[in-house]
C-alpha cells in the first residue's frame, strides 16, 4: 500500500493517511469481491486524500483524543468523495478515473449505480462509529446534501449556453467547495479550536476548493491526455460550460453559438477550435486570475492559524497544490 | 395530500402517516423545482407507507416521547426505501413506478442517480435531527449497508440460471426483509419495549418482508398490466430468477435453459410458455405456501405481542396486506 508522491516530504501527515487508507480498504470489504477489488484498485491508483489531510492537519492543530477515530472521520471524507466520484462517472459516461477503466466501463452503469449508493452506507457507518458529537452528525447531513443539491443544480446546467459566472460559482461551491470546506471546518472542530478558528478553517476550504476546482477546469482545456490522467475536453464535450469559457464567451457569445450548439456532437476539430478562441479572448488567462485570488485568500487565512508545525505544512501543500499546472 | 386507502379502516395510523408524510414533503424541498415536483407526484401516487406504518404501530405499542421525532424517524425509513426504487429502476431500465412514469423514464438516468443520492442525504438528516442515541444511529447504518450489498448481490446473480433457494432468499432478505425487520425493530426499541419484544419485533419484520416479496415476485407471473400497477414479466426479462421459477425448474432445468438463455431477448411468446411451464410444474403453488409459511410465522409472533389496539392493527394488516392477491 503507498499514497500519493505529494505527501512524501510531509512524514508525519503521511503515517496518517496511510493509516486512513488502511481504514477504508477495511470499510468495503464485503462478500462481493469483484466490487471490493474493484474499490481497493481505485484507492491504490492514488487519489492525493486531499479531504483526509486537510481535516487531519487542521485536527492536529489542536488536541486530538482518540487518533483512531481520527482516521475514521478522514477515512469517512475520502469515501464520500469517491461516491460521488463513481456517481459522476456514471452522469459523464466516463471510461477513466485516475488512470484506471471507471467503475462503470468495467463493471457497467449498474454496478457502478449501487457501489456508489454502498460506499454512502460506508460514509454514514465510519461516521457513525467514530465520532459521539450529535452535532457532527447533523453537519454531515448538511454537508452531504449541499454536495447533492450542487450535483443536481449542475444537471440544470448542462449545455445552457446563457450560463452566467454566479451560476458557474454556485454550482462548484456545491461540486467542490463544500466539501473541503467542511474537510477543515469538521477537522478544526475535532481538534477543539475555537470557534472563531472554527469559522477561519472554513473559510480556508472554501478558497482551496473553489481554486482548485477552477484549477482543475482550466486544466481541461489545457492538458493533453498524457500530461493530466484523465481525458481533456470533457467539460465541453459533455456540457459543463466553466469558468474559462463563460469568461471568454462575454461579448463574444456569437462566436461561440454556432459550436455550442452542436452540443455533444462536437467534433475534435470543433473542440480544437473553441480551445483556440478561448485563448485568444483570454478565457485561460482571465480564469487563472481568479484561481489565483481564490489561492491568495486561502493562503493568508492559513497565515492567521497558531503558528505549529501543521500550519506550515498546511501553507506548503496549498501553494503546491494550487500552483499545479498538469 | 391524501394516502392509500389502505389506511382508511384505521384513522388513528391514518393521522400518523399523513403527518409523516408531510414531513416527507417538507425535507425534499429544494431549489431545483423538477425535483421537488417529481418526488411530491411519486409520494402522492400513493405508496402504502408500509415501513413507517409499521415503525410506527411497533413504537405505539410502548411510550413516545416525541410524536414529532417519530414521525421523522417514520418518514426516514420511507425515504430510504425510495431513494433506493428510483435507483432500482434506473438498473432495471423500468418505465414505470406507481403507474407514473419513473424518474429515469422522465428525467434520464443522470437526475435518477442524483435524485437518489439525495434522498440517501434527506434520510441522513431526518435521522441525525430525530434521535439522541447513538445506537440508533449505527444500526440505521447497518442496516441501511445490509440493503446496498444484498442489491449487489443480486447483480451477480443476475441470468443465473443455477441460482439457488438459498441465494434467493439471501437476496430478498437484504432488498426487502432488511428494511421491514429494521423498520419494526427501529419501532420497538423507539418505543421503549423489552429487548425480547425488540427481537421479536426484528423476527415479525423479517417474515413479514420475506412473505411480502414472494407475493410480490408470484405476481410478476400472474398479474395483467390492467390488475397491477407495473408492468408485469419484468424479473423474468430483467434476469432475476424469482422463487417460482427456481422451484419449478428443479427438475426441469432442460425445458427452462433454451428459453433462459436468449436473456433480455425473451420475446412475448417466450415469455407466455415460461409462464405456462411455470404454472405446470407448481412454481405458483408452491411458492404460495413459503409466503404462506412465512405469513403464519409473522402472524403468529404478532399475536405474541402485548394486548393494545396497535397488535390487533398490526393482525389485521399483515394478513390483508399478505393476502393480496393482485
Amino acid at each position: 500500500m503507498a499514497i500519493h508522491p505529494l505527501w512524501e516530504l510531509y512524514p508525519d501527515i503521511q503515517k496518517d493517511l496511510l493509516e486512513t487508507k488502511k481504514v477504508m480498504e477495511k470499510s468495503v470489504k464485503i462478500r462481493n469481491k469483484a466490487i471490493t477489488e474493484a474499490l481497493h484498485l481505485f484507492f491504490e491508483a492514488g487519489g492525493k486524500l486531499l479531504r483526509p489531510a486537510y481535516f487531519l492537519l487542521f485536527a492536529q492543530i489542536g488536541k486530538i483524543e482518540s487518533p483512531k477515530k481520527m482516521h475514521r472521520m478522514a477515512a469517512s471524507l475520502e469515501i464520500l468523495h469517491v461516491a460521488t466520484l463513481i456517481h459522476d462517472d456514471i452522469i459523464d459516461d466516463s471510461p477513466m478515473r485516475r488512470s484506471l477503466p471507471s467503475i462503470q466501463a468495467t463493471f457497467g452503469q449498474d454496478i457502478a449505480v449501487y457501489t456508489g449508493d454502498f460506499l454512502f452506507t460506508v460514509y454514514f457507518h465510519l461516521l457513525a462509529t467514530s465520532t459521539k458529537s450529535f452535532h457532527t452528525i447533523e453537519m454531515n447531513a448538511y454537508s452531504m446534501r449541499r454536495v447533492l443539491v450542487g450535483e443536481l443544480d449542475q444537471m440544470n446546467l448542462r449545455y445552457n449556453t446563457q450560463i452566467t459566472m454566479k451560476q458557474y460559482f454556485q454550482h462548484i461551491k456545491g461540486k467542490t467547495a463544500q466539501l473541503f470546506e467542511f474537510a477543515c471546518f469538521e477537522g478544526a472542530y475535532f481538534g477543539g479550536l475555537s470557534k472563531r478558528q472554527q469559522l477561519l478553517a472554513k473559510r480556508i476550504g472554501y478558497n482551496i476548493g473553489m481554486a482548485f476546482q477552477i484549477i482543475d477546469d482550466i486544466l481541461d482545456y489545457q492538458a493533453t491526455e498524457e500530461s493530466f490522467q484523465k481525458p481533456v475536453f470533457e467539460d465541453l464535450k459533455n456540457g459543463y460550460y466553466t469558468l474559462p469559457l463563460i469568461l471568454a464567451m462575454e461579448g463574444h457569445h456569437d462566436e461561440f453559438a454556432p459550436l455550442l450548439n452542436k452540443k455533444d456532437a462536437l467534433t475534435d476539430d470543433d473542440l480544437r477550435y473553441a480551445q483556440s478562441l478561448i485563448l485568444e479572448y483570454g478565457g485561460i488567462s482571465r480564469a487563472e486570475d481568479i484561481a489565483k485570488m481564490f489561492t491568495t485568500r486561502a493562503l493568508s487565512g492559513i497565515e492567521k492559524l497558531p503558528d505549529s508545525p501543521q500550519q506550515k505544512t498546511l501553507y506548503q501543500i496549498t501553494e503546491t497544490l494550487l500552483s499545479r499546472r498538469n
